[in-house]
């Protein structure tokens, strides 16, 4: 088969890039070896974000003192039938675009050519431009390797047939704490345990430390700087010795610590596509690949393992492709965002990183319990945060721990990009009720003349 | 008793000037006649957007099959206790500066002259400018006077004591639609009555028509170009009458039909302090009134009768007081928010407004129920509206139908100033699973290059 351009991989590091050339007149073929949609859409961010809004609204119904009854089954079919919609929704948009979706494992062949393996059958796929959008797959442990049910990843852990009564989590990164949310917040007996010396090792320790209180006060167990030695099978339950010496008894542990890049097997080597010591692809400013012609986005080339930066990537490397001005991601502006009630997103800058660079910087930190959409969550630690140069103008990044985090930090964006005065934002009537008027307040606060914030002096 | 200020009021129209001014070494008297915090925080935003996020969370669990029990005592006692920690909040920022409350009905008995009377008590306060920031109380109808307990407004409609059964809403704004929501989210039979042709007549039809559909969808019945006629009483309940003929028996009626300002009554005529025809202050743009040296802020000036305007004209007031550098509250950049489940959030024009100014402009409209972040609501009508000029070049106003939409209207706000361009939104990486992310896809769409959303051709 002739095409003009093969997208190996149909997450959100591909089928933006399937869809931007399609639209552009070119042939293009998808080459999807499991579901459409990749990691995102039937592991990731769709089903645990289905889970998360469940879970907080039960525990919404409890914090006011009423009662929840539901079935699990009912509730993962639920989740299942969202992420059967959200996959469906991409392959419609392929199949509107005349891509060609062909299911089977790709390999490459050479420069321009993908073989494909469907049960045996081979087909062949000539083309200009190949695009990998290959993905990861979650990383195991040697004490504790995945079986498929009772040590699971991010992809079984949202699609538990039954309830479980108690989880382990080793892992405390973004998954795990995630997963440890929503699970205890439905009344899962959660121990979250982490390697390093807090949770969220990648951010500030403040930050880490609200959310660990958080995720205490949910009834997880956090215990930091601790690993798993040994994990055995007991009667149906795992049995996991941490390094303190002490015995769990769970029901099902998930494997949280990382992802490797799907980069081996699939022929980059042979071709010449460079990857780095990690395994990563390694790609120029406009995702081209080391091989002229091939390019790469997504999870498989590294940096932040984020949907959102997926998606830029895919479409700077179409852009790439088509010999468009080319756009650059820029890495510091992809927010992080963290699902958990009490929720994290950050852009730019932490305090770590800017100390390990020697920059010095202002920091700004208020409280924003203060705000009556917070209280009624009634998430009393909640705080944003923001790092400023030193003489107090360029803003070098923005921590959000709060309800409603997620959505608010694009409020933030402006801010940080230089786009939005600290004087404008004060002068801006945010809406009330929300989290993002916090914009507003810090902004005033910065300037001296705060009105909900009480400055000691 | 001397001061060099007097804010009369201490709601948001209020506080926040005597803040800012305590701030700056003034000696600042706040006199307030009922609770701390006026309309917004006892009676309005707080109270119904604590209710309404009980409403939605209780839905949520039924949606995904759940069943929910709760004590609608407890859920009003909890409302209560979040209002009352919303008020010590602003008690405390009042006593944190200084300021000095004088809890009573307040004259102004010149224009450096307030009367305060409490319990027959009666005090006089000198001082060299007044702020007046008087509110409003809520309007009934000669049909349905307020009697206290059955035929009520929007400061008992959070309150009742016992779950009602059956619920008549006269009036389809914004604070019936939200009440008619949370109310039916609830199990509550509610009937909203509303004159003008569509519900959220301020509004365009597209806007009202899909909200119509939410709050039918939740339940309410919603009737358009009605009105209520007659009401009586009958064995505890109430009759109502409407023009269709229809009678309608219910336990509440919730009038919710406009507001008036409270100006009378309080000195302004005897000391010259002008009134506009609907009895609203009437202010220069620093906030001042007809009398030098006395402003008014808050929605006893009219204009959008919101929170957050009122904050930014109590800022200008005291600003202007003190004779710094004026602001001017730019009215059109004052969002209006609904709090529906499937909210709804706009800033700027409408078509309406637009059409009737002769303004030509481009409408782009988008859905958006493709984003996850909308699925998982289960909101298949949510939308972007974005109105151009007749070149597609400054954005005339934003309108977004979907849930979280009251945070995600900020997240627009720099599109709307002209602050950020379409084609830097487009390449903006907003976080995935969010609604704000739409941002970026409406940006893409309008640069002609959508990858989520389909042109038909």
């Amino acid at each position: 088969m002739k095409f003009d351009a093969a997208v190996m991989g149909s997450g959100i590091g591909g089928y933006p890039a399937a869809v931007y050339l399609a639209d552009r007149g070119l042939r293009v073929a998808v080459v999807e070896e499991h579901l459409v949609g990749g990691e995102c859409t039937n592991y990731g961010c769709v089903p645990t974000k289905a889970l998360y809004h469940f879970a907080e609204s039960a525990k919404f119904v409890e914090k006011v003192g009423g009662e929840v009854a539901y079935r699990w089954s009912s509730l993962v079919e639920w989740i299942r039938s969202v992420v059967r919609e959200s996959r469906a929704g991409i392959e419609y948009l392929l199949e509107s675009r005349g891509v060609v979706l062909i299911r089977g494992r790709g390999v490459l062949a050479g420069p321009r050519r993908v073989l494909v393996e469907s049960s045996g059958e081979r087909s062949e796929i000539e083309c200009d431009k190949v695009i990998l959008a290959l993905g990861t797959d979650p990383a195991d442990l040697p004490v504790a390797r995945f079986d498929g049910h009772g040590i699971v990843s991010n992809r079984e852990a949202p699609y538990f047939e039954e309830k479980p009564s108690r989880v382990l989590i080793i892992g405390g990164g973004v998954v795990g704490v995630e997963l440890a949310n929503a699970y205890s917040s439905l009344g899962v007996e959660v121990t979250l345990v982490e390697v390093m010396e807090h949770i969220l090792p990648f951010t500030d320790r403040d930050i880490a430390s609200v959310l660990r209180a958080h995720l205490s006060q949910r009834g997880v167990r956090v215990l930091e700087g601790a690993s798993v030695t040994e994990v055995s099978r007991s009667s149906g339950a795992y049995v996991a010795k941490l390094t303190s010496g002490e015995v769990l008894e769970v029901d099902k542990i998930v494997v949280a610590v990382g992802r490797r890049p799907r980069t081996s097997g699939v022929g980059l080597e042979a071709v010449g596509v460079r990857l780095s010591e990690k395994g990563y692809i390694v790609v120029s400013e406009g995702m081209e690949t080391s091989v002229k012609g091939i390019y790469a986005a997504g999870d498989a080339v590294g940096g932040p393992l984020l949907a959102h930066k997926a998606l830029l990537e895919s479409l700077a490397a179409a852009r790439s492709a088509l010999g468009e001005e080319a756009f650059r991601v820029d890495y510091k502006l992809v927010p992080t965002t963290i699902f958990t009630g009490l929720e994290v997103a950050s852009v730019g800058y932490t305090e770590k990183e800017l100390s390990a660079l020697g920059v010095k910087y202002t920091r700004v930190r208020v409280p924003v319990y203060f705000l009556s959409a917070v209280k009624i969550k009634g998430h009393k630690n909640a705080f944003v945060k923001v790092l400023l140069d030193e003489r107090g103008e360029r803003v070098l990044g923005v921590h959000i721990v709060a309800p409603n985090a997620s959505e608010v930090i694009s409020a933030y964006l402006p801010l940080y990009l230089g786009r939005l005065s600290v004087k404008e934002a004060a002068r801006t009537p945010y809406p009330h009720l929300t989290v993002s008027e916090s914009l507003r307040d810090l902004a005033e606060y910065i300037l001296g003349e705060p009105v909900h914030l009480v400055v000691k002096r």
